[in-house]
């Protein structure tokens, strides 16, 4: 069995999305597989005093306009969705659910829901959106409508967000290898080194 | 007469003092030249509501973590110096003054100041310290303790930081490539790339 990267973060997270383009083929590079692990960033930011940049003054003007060049840059399709920010919790509950039964669906999952929120704009926060997306794979609309609800999914999903930050978690994405943390999209050049070193 | 880069950071940057190692050469690849823009980013701070990451939860151990990996991977001479932060006037105020004079010396100077305290861990917000700096360089002691109290000096140095900050500047480092910002020592690859695609 090879060994893992752990990918943390949030459906809202642009940053989030223009790593999760990227995160699988680098690994698979240096025969590693990546083990998803979507969150809510925002109780990390109540830890750690942050707010959303988009907010922020001088850092908000500064972010849309780097969304857009981090698209051409790095070859992502990008379109600003209104609204957001969201809180992701619908398509985080569908992508655990979905793992317990299938990792390689609950990943086609997630990417499938950052395109719908990123590229086409549909709010991913309301559940009949990402239910919808869950039914475009083959799922059983019933059954995920089931698993929205149910207790053990809804707890699964919360807990994420305080393990990873117990793990030193305070951003999205937030990538994990061997034990080291990585934060944010700009840093897939250390990523693929740590990756080279540790190659044996 | 070659186009330039501006190139903006706080001398109490640890990411400016890593992007500042490399800034140089990478412009000169594209024939650029590199115009340094000392700067105090506590009051752009202000304006964005940031504080120090040093001295945020989980954001704090992380960089003084990254901070020795930096200088690894990116093969920096590193220290954390302390005390760390210093609110850099001193250095600041010689080099503009330098600068007025011989803009390669100014950046000797500014060279020659970032090692002083990210290597050697001397304080170079103390006057005595950022005139030492200068005073190895050749330039006369008196000359520069006259203009470390000198009106113009002082004024010059102040009206950076506003001025950075219109221009959207709101951390350190801070590199604009025909007039275009980029946020940190991370973006080198992006910088790079702009600087390719603008070549002619």
């Amino acid at each position: 069995m090879s060994k893992t990267i752990e990918f943390y973060f949030d459906f809202s997270s642009p940053y989030g999305y223009f790593a999760s383009a990227k995160i699988d083929s680098l690994a698979e590079k240096y025969h590693r597989s990546v083990i998803w692990k979507p969150m809510l960033i925002g109780a990390a930011f109540q830890q750690t005093g942050a707010k959303p940049m988009v907010d922020i003054p001088l850092k908000g003007e500064y972010c849309r306009h780097d969304w857009q060049r981090m698209s051409l840059n790095m070859d992502v399709p990008w379109a600003l969705p209104d609204p957001f920010l969201i809180t992701a919790v619908a398509p985080g509950r569908v992508f655990y659910w979905l793992e317990d039964q299938d990792s390689v669906l609950a990943k086609q999952y997630a990417k499938n829901a950052y395109r719908a929120y990123f590229v086409n704009g549909q709010n991913i926060s309301e559940p009949d959106v990402a239910i919808d997306i869950a039914v475009a794979l083959g799922v059983s609309q019933e059954a995920v409508c089931h698993a929205l609800q149910d207790n053990t999914i809804k707890e699964r999903f919360k807990q994420e967000t305080p393990d990873a930050i117990t793990l030193g978690v305070f951003g999205s994405p937030f990538i994990f290898v061997d034990g080291e943390g990585f934060w944010g999209s700009d840093r897939m050049w250390m990523v693929k080194k740590k990756l080279q070193q540790s190659k044996w």
